[in-house]
């Protein structure tokens, strides 16, 4: 359907680097609603897994991907999906390097698998954050819920703003590639900041005591009022770096943050203990939030 | 449900190497039979990628992997899945490095991306052979097509070696990456051999002239008589390998096929002429066959 043949493809590696890989599939029906933009579609299988070469702080290199499509699909879908994969290939700098396409009794499942490349020894880990470290954030978090909900009717989104906000992620690679040294353990939130932020306590074995006030919420967000306060703290699909930065390199990550053009805010700290999240509002009163795990629909 | 977690994964390439990607997706239904056992299903996902690296001459590294998992699939079926994987992992000398699991409304898919390397610039490829060149093909050539007729009731198999073959291709791995200098181009059987074989001639613009006759056959294959020859020479799933050898290399090609204890058959020669291929039997007359393209069922 997209050229793609069963021949192996060759890479030269970047001399001197190592390589940073991850897979990622996406459903239709699960990660995606079957009338999402077959354009869209395509930028979000591609920017899920540049996120993940983002928390690891690596230069994308390029991916593969295999197709298994339904009998139902239009064929047009693939140009639409194509011409997505197209503009961020050049956005982000991606070759495609080669897969396969099958078919399939089932909805469409598209599978890639990303290649990105660092500095020996300096990729970014969920497991390095230590007590006394800081906790930031990036952008703003709970759009990419909001979206969906957006998107299926249960809130106002005048705009479009949050729809759009879960259909085309901003994976943080140009911030992520610059903070070798500046962060402890970063990773990127796609279950929900509760949960992700929960991993990250677990692999870093800390506890985090997280203020939701200062959790950053876009301006489409902030006017669904206070209500949506959980469903932003627990949705997914925001594909944010959540950080542990220890506090004398403040000004490091602000001067990062700034040449790369990324928001990033104070959340939090990391403490000893054993790996929990706690939360607190402005006053330092707990707050009380059912932390229900994220399902995409 | 295999402990893919969405890490991405670090890798040292080897140095002064080239790396060898491929991605192969199997579909339950389309590719395998939903009653296949599971660990054949995963030894087959592994093999038919190994086989991808075979053709290219390459030394198998690592794969990742996406699995995207109805509700209804028992849960122990995955503990046939990776124990069939972990043989194949020791057998071949590959790392799992990598993947994600997802819930799908379908059926089950399977989706792998493999590594291998090579020697800068001595990867085989299948646009290298040359008017004059012999066609060589390893093992034998259709029990895999035979074992699915097998299985699903429509030829005998006593002792089911077909339906074996079939389950359990054998990736020529040892001897792929023996080929190097020897071999001017080559590729592995999936989609038939007289499909593969046009493939082949269309990617290196040479014409091919096979000796139906000198295809070798299994013992099983034998007793189901020259009413299979067909089925034989346009089923798929052989994942043998199909070369081209100039003649003054044929001591060569045996000694590096007895070192590998792979069997190596001589049948026919690839001539200057338009892409096609010209199928004759013993006595230089045309056989005629319908070259009905593969469905895997």
């Amino acid at each position: 359907v997209l050229g793609l043949a069963d021949d192996a493809a060759l890479l030269t590696p970047p001399p001197g680097r190592q390589l940073v890989l991850a897979a990622d599939a996406m459903v239709s029906g699960v990660h995606f609603l079957p009338d999402d933009p077959a354009d869209e579609v395509g930028r979000k299988l591609l920017r899920v897994n540049l996120s993940d070469l983002a928390a690891m702080g690596a230069v994308p290199l390029g991916y593969l991907m295999t197709v298994s499509v339904p009998a139902d699909l239009p064929p047009d879908w693939f140009d639409g999906f194509a011409a997505g994969l197209a503009a961020d290939q050049d956005l982000f700098g991606l070759a495609l390097l080669g897969g396969d396409t099958t078919s399939t009794t089932g909805p469409l499942v598209l599978s890639l698998t990303i290649l990105g490349h660092v500095a020996p020894g300096t990729a970014l880990r969920r497991n390095g954050a230590e007590a006394g470290d800081d906790i930031w954030i990036t952008g703003t978090v709970g759009d990419g819920a909001l979206g969906l909900d957006a998107l299926q009717g249960r809130v106002p989104d005048p705009d479009g703003g949050l729809a759009r906000r879960y259909r085309r992620p901003e994976p943080r690679v140009a911030l992520g590639r610059r903070l070798a040294g500046v962060a402890n353990a970063a990773m990127d939130v796609s279950d929900g900041l509760l949960q992700d932020l929960g991993h990250l306590c677990r692999a870093s074995g800390v506890a985090a005591v997280l203020r939701t006030d200062l959790v950053p919420a876009s301006e489409a967000a902030r006017r669904l009022g206070d209500g949506v306060l959980e469903r932003r703290l627990s949705g997914g699909d925001d594909y944010e770096l959540l950080l542990a930065v220890p506090p004398d390199r403040t000004e490091a990550l602000r001067r990062e943050a700034a040449a790369a053009g990324v928001p990033v805010t104070w959340i939090g700290s990391f403490e000893a203990g054993d790996p929990k999240v706690v939360t607190l509002d402005a006053d330092g009163k707990p707050v009380e939030l059912a932390r229900s795990g994220w399902s995409h629909f």
